[in-house]
């Protein structure tokens, strides 16, 4: 089994997963009852650009057969949040007590892989040179909504030199399965974003003279929307803390 | 509304689609009750480039909302099939009288889409030239399953000449959404493929000396899936009777 996985699973590492386990895909955890199931699904599928979905368990199976056959969903990430009807109730590093029959885990992609893409161009991101989060936003843009499961789109935005813009664009469009291209460039108030220094979700970032602030769609969208939906459980893996699979970045998006 | 749909609902035209408004997005349509929809869209999920997913309608609704919201699904497709326990029952150009509330509707890509883009690009089609189905053969290959839903994966393929099959994998790599990438090329016998001139489905093709056979995920696959399912009912659209959306070609895959 994937090294970084098993000291995950043994306890030895409880941080972050950020620069771990470089080259593979990481992924966003959202596990509800099978009788939400389809409608976050639904929800999933009708906003692909935000909800990249990696894989669907089966209900009661903790094994994500197609990313990561050897690894158990209920231990093998550092750090569980356990929301109940929309509010959290605990932050836990197991989860197999907490673990039912009708559970159905939702892998969802995370901006990892086209950030490692970005990088290996030669385009700086300034959150990470800064070891901080990212920056995300809420928008005024409305998903298309499935059952109880309705919100408005979640962004990330990164600062991008203008003459780096192009090549950001045509990167991030070679992982249509992974937030892919940019929804917008530019135009923050156009999204109903007042103030770029106050987003709602990770850390402010400088912009500079020569940099103009791109737009992804953003892997928190699902998140949110589950919460707000106010469903009875809700189990989520912490920020940050994702879980690794087998697939490579080199493998995705084809 | 889109005049081609108007004549379809007014029932001057029945015949196929194809060729019928060039440019518009055409559809697969898999209608299941929602009892199986959770099963059956996650198998779309699970097998996303033999059933690429264009818009999935709310239960009871007969408006695909996204792609066409001035659409009747009971009446704008020339032809339906209706399936009962896995054997083809009726075939008619209306279903209203069928109708019923926990239906829902599933609109899958169709190759049109690509196969536009590859002419476009000077890459005749032989089937198309010879005004023949495309040719389709079930193969070896499991689709990952979801439920009830099992089965093979069904592949079309297209003579290729060997000079154009680098362009002819770009550009249907352009399309993710709509099939995407070829799954194989020149190997049928690795598919299961036993006599190229023997399809399951389709016309057999000639395939000259200086051509390769090229093998993309056809969206026959899930229609054959969920027939192997004998659910007690689901209605299609009736080979080549597609459903025309009002999304356009160069919109797709973005």
């Amino acid at each position: 089994m994937l090294k970084e996985r098993m000291a995950i699973r043994k306890g030895e590492w409880t941080k972050p997963t950020a620069g771990l386990a470089p080259t593979h895909v990481q992924a966003n955890l959202v596990i509800v009852p099978k009788k939400h199931a389809y409608d976050f699904l639904l929800f999933c599928m009708r906003n692909p650009k935000s909800c990249p979905l990696i894989e669907v368990t089966d209900a009661g199976s903790y094994t994500p057969v197609s990313s990561a056959p050897d690894a158990d969903i209920r231990t093998d990430i550092p750090r569980y949040r356990i929301f109940r009807h929309g509010k959290l109730a605990d932050e836990v590093m197991d989860i197999t007590e907490e673990w039912r029959e009708d559970f159905i885990s939702f892998l969802i992609g995370c901006s990892f892989t086209f950030e490692n893409a970005l990088r290996a161009a030669g385009i700086p991101l300034r959150h990470i040179e800064n070891k901080q989060n990212v920056t995300m936003y809420e928008t005024n843009v409305p998903c298309h909504g499935a059952g109880d499961f309705q919100g408005n789109l979640v962004v990330s935005m990164r600062p991008i030199r203008a003459d780096h813009v192009p090549a950001a664009v045509q990167i991030t469009s070679a992982f249509p399965t992974m937030h892919g291209a940019p929804v917008q460039v530019g135009y923050p108030e156009k999204l109903g974003i007042k103030n770029l220094q106050a987003p709602e979700y990770g850390d402010p970032v400088e912009i500079k003279e020569d940099e103009i602030p791109v737009f992804w769609a953003c892997g928190v969208t699902p998140q949110l929307v589950a919460l707000q939906a106010k469903i009875e459980i809700m189990i989520t893996h912490a920020p940050g803390h994702m879980f690794i699979t087998d697939l490579l970045d080199s493998e995705i998006g084809r």
